[in-house]
Formats: structure tokens, sequence, C-alpha cells
């Protein structure tokens, strides 16, 4: 151990090794409300490519556990590390390493958080289009967690807005994967398949991302509906007008007054009208002419009308950006409401109304709450459990999750199974494809080194 | 052998086996123009998933290599079997299963093919939005290629239309991998490590595709312009004006002599035009506003004339729909110009200019030909070589193929590697990566029957 510790720091410098317990209780986890903290016997906080693909090796030699993280606000206990483990943090490889507007990518290190990111594309008039709620999360975590968030339904999630990859293997091979074209024929996707592994393949040490124009003309609607089916049903409707929404969220009204009140939002939707209402639909579109974005308010307006909303707000900008941040944190209020886990179960868009329809039904017979809002343009369905008992809560999840996926959904649409969802998944996933998962984990990865306790048991 | 016939007979029926002679020619090729043809010693054509599970699995017990076949267009030789091996035929799999609108996927079976397709989807206003040339290449096949074709540009190649499939493992498993949701983010995607795996993981029984609403106005630009060079530098101009074309193909002079002399197209380009012009963009725009799509064009012709257009031509329907066919039909111009190959590799969309002018020169020195048109728009070269010593073309593609590597490509774009380009894709990709090719294989067909002579040796 001694020894180990001493090659770490010829490997990237004393200052950028901690341990015991010179180690942050940060280290330690990741937001997950359900998996605990444990302080691991190394942090390593590398600068290049060259300097992680020597940690690996290293830990490769002596088989010690490595997780690594970004900013440690994934919600699934993926950056959780063990406690004789590495954590490797990639919080000084954060520089943008060109943003290239012929090609409209922008090649960055792993650290780089979203909100650098965005500020970096400003001036160029472009952005990196996934926006999970939490801007402090960086592109490695992206990468690793496959996030999503609210311009997915527009953008799609990271897997569609990465084309290349820079990774480091845990036998120390760096490998690069894709590149600054949209398109390759030529052998496996590592890229994609990398992307949403949860840091059990390979360590990420650069990340060739898509940038899209920043549109100059945008707009929010809210419209309350009487009826939460109502509003499941208006989605696909939505999505097939051809409007392309940049956002399709819906917020029930627990959540709306609970964010409401939180985050002191004046939204000017009457009392009578918040008092008649189940839940509300928030799009949002953007265009880059100001004329075709009022026809397009127009016509959502209209079409919203038909869907059955009560009404129809189109919010000024203010209280549209307020609105949207208080949204992003609709974690915060559910964690601080006293919330026992936050899921994020994905459904066909179609089978939206039923899935919840039944989630509500299972939660009030084990008399537990579950409400929340989601991406539902993506059938991405966030929801705040309360339930304190765990064996309960478990088999509630357990429940939930069995009824996500016997319509065709998936337990997680953006978060990921990490550690807090792993029973779940390898009880409900199909044994043979999780024996495949486990081979290709296997061909990365045969000592098992990375993340062991991560998607598998 | 004999007793391999009577079981494959018992698997999918006697009339659904072909032997020996009484193979057609057909199956022992696919469209490359350099992979020589080799009869299969049987030919299956299954009709379910259960029955391609029974296929494999007896292939695996007898070590028999497998080759899944959709309708035999692909360009790579990646269709062509072994001789004592066994073609899968998906070519009674050709069920439209679902046209579902309010998730707008299809859910098909793989030897569907692109203009089956196309009419199923077309009553309900919806399309599968990848168009290669070739619309009787089955949707297998495009799951196998990963293929593009000319409306990539905007809805991107087969990977990003593919969200969920049926495969079933070289062991004889149907497993299912994502489903009807845009995004999924539980476990590994082997959605997306299938596709463009040139049979040689899994086979395809079932694929869900998504659908995009077809947008009823449309128009077609041609510019002529006098320098190839200039085409190379306005296409990430195009794609940057936000006007997201639908098409944005470039046609070399050459090309569009022969395609125009072959498909007697009547563009209305004057001859002095002609004579002065290296090369012309193509760009296709449409939207569901007949405004907003006339303001399209008007805009579109400026920007083309800025950057240095010697004309901008907006063709009528007849002439447009004439033009893309011809384009469409560039493969078999080349063919029967007596092309040695076509290649079709991918660059950062900045570095066409470059990479053009060298293989151009790489060609000269070699005393050959390479003209082409391609995919600008995503950076897709497609080219034509006038060869005929193979080993001075094997040089030459080396070269080629180099330049493009060394700019951040990638050999090809949407053909694959197949049989055709494996030589090249061994010696030019990085050792370390090509191992881990190689382990994922072994993760899925540890025996080594599906396509033993794909992408590897
Ligand atoms: C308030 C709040 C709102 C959120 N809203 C959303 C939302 O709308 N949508 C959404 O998708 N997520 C959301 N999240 C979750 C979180 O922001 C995302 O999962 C994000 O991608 C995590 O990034 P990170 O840098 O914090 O990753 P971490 O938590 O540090 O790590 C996440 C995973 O990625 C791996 N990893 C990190 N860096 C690397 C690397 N360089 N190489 C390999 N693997 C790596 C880790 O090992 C771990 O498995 C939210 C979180 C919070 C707290
Ligand atoms: C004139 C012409 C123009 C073309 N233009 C384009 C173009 O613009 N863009 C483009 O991308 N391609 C183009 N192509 C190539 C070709 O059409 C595509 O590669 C297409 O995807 C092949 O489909 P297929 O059904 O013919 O596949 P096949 O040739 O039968 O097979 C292709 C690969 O897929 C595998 N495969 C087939 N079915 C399955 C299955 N069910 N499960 C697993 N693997 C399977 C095969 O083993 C093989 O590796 C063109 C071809 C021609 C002849």
């Amino acid at each position: 151990m001694g020894d180990v510790t001493a090659r770490i720091a010829e490997i990237v410098g004393e200052r950028n090794l901690l341990t015991g317990d010179a180690v942050p209780e940060d280290y330690a986890h990741d937001e997950s409300l359900t998996v605990g903290a444990a302080k691991p016997a190394y942090v390593a906080k590398p600068s290049t490519a060259d300097e992680v693909s020597a940690l690996l090796a290293l830990a490769a030699e002596h088989e010690i556990p490595v997780t690594a993280r970004g900013s440690g606000s994934g919600l699934s206990g993926a950056a959780r590390p063990r406690e004789d483990g590495l954590v490797v943090s990639f919080e000084r490889m954060n520089a943008v390493l060109a943003i290239d507007t012929a090609n409209q990518v922008a090649v960055v290190q792993p650290g780089v958080t979203l909100s650098e990111l965005d500020e970096a594309t400003r001036e160029a008039g472009l952005a990196y289009t996934v926006y999970p709620g939490e801007l402090s999360a960086s592109v490695g975590g992206n990468v690793g967690t496959n996030a999503g968030g609210m311009r997915a339904v527009k953008y799609g999630v990271a897997r569609h807005n990465i084309v290349g990859l820079q990774a480091v293997l845990p036998g120390g091979e760096v490998i690069t994967t894709g590149g600054k074209t949209s398109k390759i024929s030529s052998g496996y996707d590592l890229t994609q398949l990398i992307i949403g592994s949860e840091g059990t393949l390979a360590l990420v040490t650069e990340v060739t991302v898509k940038l899209y124009p920043r549109l100059p003309h945008a707009a929010t609607l809210l419209a309350p509906f009487g009826d939460l089916d109502q509003v499941m049903r208006a989605v696909p409707e939505i999505i097939a007008s051809g409007l392309t929404p940049s956002i399709l969220e819906y917020i029930d009204n627990l959540t709306m007054a609970a964010i409401s009140y939180n985050e002191k939002l004046e939204l000017g939707v009457p009392e009578e009208v918040r008092n008649a209402t189940q839940a509300y639909l928030v799009v949002g579109l953007e265009n880059r002419d100001g004329d075709r974005l009022d026809g397009d308010v127009q016509r959502a307006g209209e079409l919203l009308g038909d869907l059955g909303a009560s009404d129809v707000y189109v919010l000024d900008g203010g209280s549209a950006r307020k609105l949207i941040e208080a949204r992003e944190k609709a974690f915060w209020t559910a964690k601080a409401a006293g919330a026992d886990d936050v899921i994020d179960v994905v459904v066909p868009r179609s089978e939206m109304p039923g899935f919840l329809a039944k989630a509500r039904e299972l939660a009030a017979a084990a008399e537990a709450g579950a409400i929340g809002c989601g991406h539902a343009g993506d059938g991405n369905v966030h929801l705040a459990i309360f339930c304190k008992d765990t064996e309960k809560r478990h088999k509630l999840l357990h429940g939930i999750f069995a009824v996500a996926v016997a319509v065709g959904g998936a337990i997680s649409g953006e978060h990921g199974i990490g550690q807090a969802k792993k029973d779940h998944f390898l009880a409900l996933e199909d044994p043979a494809k999780v024996a495949l998962l486990r081979r290709i984990k296997q061909a990365f990865d045969p000592k098992g080194i990375l993340n062991p306790d991560v998607l598998f048991d």
C-alpha cells in the first residue's frame, strides 16, 4: 500500500494525490439518495491521458478497484468508489481543446463542466445541446451516464451528441474512437459502446461533441390540464405536429406547487385554474427567425387547446427562465421534501398514461407517494418516491420497473443503473443478455478493476 | 454434410433450403466490384427468429461459417459467403409488423426492402429516412452496414434511425435490445454495437426504426462551381447556415457528364456554364410550410452565389427527381464505365478540399482515374477508381485511405469494411483497437462462425 501510494504520487505528482483522512467526504458518493458513502483509499487527479494510462496499468497490476469521477452529480451511485479503491478524478482535465466551427464540434477534456463548455461555445454562436438539470456535471460524466435532459426531445441525449472519444483501457492502452465526422462504418462502434457504460469499460480522456447553432428566438408555453392522462395523450400529438419543440416537459400539480413555492415562481396562473389542474405541459419552441417562431407559438397554442389544455400561457423571458430553472431543481426540491428515491423510468411515449396510472396504483397500495415530472417528449418519467421502509420501497420499485419493462421501456432513461438500481436490473433483464454484457465487460476489463460494483454483482 | 442438410431442411422446410447446384449464382456475392463470388454449400430461408436460432445452434455445433444476407446490394463483400458455408437469407422475413404512429416507429422484419417500407409508411405520412442509393436493399442490410445515403445529412445514418433490435446470438439465444423509446441508459447499448457489425456479431430478426413526418414541400437547387475546392469550402458554410438541407451532394463534372448522358438528364445548364464547371452542388430543401420553403430557397440561392457558384438553378419537380435518381445510379454508371473499385472514404467536412486534392494527386501519380460524387454534407466522398493493375490499385487505395485516416477520417463512411477493405483496415487501424474489436467479436461469437472473413483475418 505504501508502495502503491508512492507510485501514484510519482504518476500524478504528490499534490494531486489524496489518501486516508485527507480524502474529502465528497469523493465518497455521488447524488444518489440511496447509495451510501464509501471513502476511497486514494484519489488521484491526473492531467494527461498518459497519466491515466499509468494509473490504470498500476491498478491492473495490483488489482485495485478504480472509479472514474467527473463532478459526482450522478444519481445512480455509479461514482461511489470502493473503500480500498482508487478514484480517478478528472477535475484537472477540464480544458476545452478546440471549438471547430467548420465541423461544428468541440474537442474537450472530460472534466470540463457543462457550464464551462456552454460559456466557451457561446461566442461562436454554437452550443453542446445536452443539458441535464445539473450544469456542474462534466462532459465525461455525460459520457458515463448517457445523460439527457430537457433539450433531448429535440437534440437527443449524450449518445446522439458525442462523436468521438479518446479512452484508456484497463490495461493502459490509449485508443481513439470515432472522430469529427457524424458517420463512420469501419468496425464496431466503440464510441457508442463506451457511452452509457458508467465507468465500467474504459476511462475517457477526450471527448468530441457535436455543436448546434444557438437559435436567437425562443418561447415557452405553459399549459395546465385538468387530467394527467390527457397530458400524456397530448404528447405524441405534439411530437407528430412537426413543431419540433426543444422542450416538452410535464410537471404534476404537487411538483409544480413545490417548485413554485421553493423558487418563488409567479407564472400568472390564477388560483382557480391551479386548483383544477392535475398536471402541466411546458412546451419550448425556438427558431432562427422571429416570424416563424410567432407562427409556431400560435399553432402550438391552438394545438394545446385542442388537446384539452384548460388554458395556455406564453411566458415572458424572465418567467420562462425561472420555470425551467425551477424544473431543473426539482431533484433538490424532492430531496428537501424528504423523497426517499428519485427514479427515471423510460417507456414508449404512447405507454405513458398506462404506465403512470399503474405506478400510482402500486404506490397507493404500498401507502407510498410517487409524484413527479419528466421529459414527457422522450417518455422519460421522473418520479420522487416517498416510502421510508427500505424493503417496502424495494418491492415498490421492483413493481414499477417491471411495469415499465413489460410495456417495452427500461429502468433508466438517462440516470443509469449504477449501484442504485442494479438489483432491479439484474432481476428484470434477460439472463442471456446479462451474460453477454458480462462477456463484453470481460473483453475490456479482464481483471474487473473498473467500477466493479456498478451494473453487475 | 448429408446430416446437416437434413437438419436444416427440418428447421426451415425443404422448399426453403437450397444446396449444391441448386444455389443460384446470386447468393455467391454482393455488389462489391472486387470481392469474387463463392457459392455457399447451403442457403436457408428461415421465416421466424426461432428458425434462425435453430440454424445458428446447428451451425455452432458443426462450426459451419454463417453469412447473413439481406438483398445482397452491399458494396464491401460482407455478404459473400464461404464455399463450405451457410447463407441465412432473410428474404422471407419481410413483413412490416407495425407502423406505430404514436411513437413514430415501425417494427419490421429484417428482409423488408426499403421500397416496401417506404410504401408501407406512406399512408401514415411518415418515412424511414435512410435512403441509400439502392432501394432494393433490406432493413437488415442497413443494420449490417450502418447504411447512409443522401438524406443522412439531415436525418442521420442507420445508426441514428434504428432504436431497437431482436437478434439471435451465435449460440442460438434470442435477445431484444433497445425498444420504441429514443433513449435508454440501462446497460451497454447492444443495438448500437450490432449496427455496422456486418453480420459478424449476431443475426438480426426484427428491427424497430424511427419514422419522420413526410414534409409536403420540397425543392432542389443545382449550383455549378468553377472550382472543386470552392465546392468543398462551401459545404461547412451551408451546414452552418441553419438551412438544414435534406440533401447536400457534390458531383464532379465527369460524373455529372456520365450520369447525364446515361440517364438522359436535361437540367437546363447551358453548355458554356457546363464547360466552365469543375463540380456541382445539389442542395435539397424541404418544409412543412410552402412559404417557409420559398424563403429558404431564396436564402440558399443567395448563399450559394456568395460562396462562388457560377449560377443557381432551381429544378422543377421532374428534373429534380431525375437528377436524384441518376445520382443514385452513379455506382452503376461507374461500373459500366469500367471502374475497378468504388470507395466511400469519410473525412471531417473541413478536410474535404485537402483530402480530395491529395487523393487526386495520388491517382495521377499512379496513372489512375479517381472521379466521383458524394454526400458532401457528411464529408463522405465516393470515388470511382480506374486502375486495372491489382497491385497498383491496392497501393493507391492504401495511400488514399491513409490520407483520410491521417486527417481524422475513416476508410468507409457507410459501405463498411467487409472483405473488400479489411486488408487496409487492419493495416491502418491501431493494433490495440483491433485487438479489442476481436475480443468483442469473441464475446459474441466464441467459435467464430459468423462471417469469419469479414473485418478480421
Ligand atoms: C439536480 C440534478 C439534476 C439532474 N438532472 C439530470 C437530467 O435532467 N438528465 C440527466 O441525464 N441527468 C441529470 N442529473 C444527473 C447528472 O447530472 C448526470 O448523470 C451527469 O451526466 C453526471 O455527470 P458528472 O460529471 O457529475 O458524473 P459523475 O457523477 O462524476 O459520474 C457519472 C458516471 O460517469 C463515470 N465517469 C465520469 N467521468 C468519466 C470519465 N472521464 N471516463 C469514464 N467514466 C467517467 C463515473 O464513473 C460514473 O459512472 C441531475 C443531477 C442533479 C444533481
Ligand atoms: C447502386 C447502389 C447504390 C448504393 N448507395 C448507397 C448509399 O448511398 N449509401 C449506403 O450506405 N449504401 C449504398 N449502397 C450499398 C447497399 O445498398 C447498402 O449497404 C445496404 O445497406 C445493403 O443492404 P442489403 O440488404 O443489400 O445487405 P446485404 O448486402 O445483403 O448485406 C450487407 C451486410 O449486412 C449483413 N446483414 C444482412 N442482413 C442481416 C441480418 N438480418 N442480420 C445481420 N446481418 C445482416 C450481411 O451479412 C452483410 O454483412 C448502394 C448499393 C448500390 C448497389
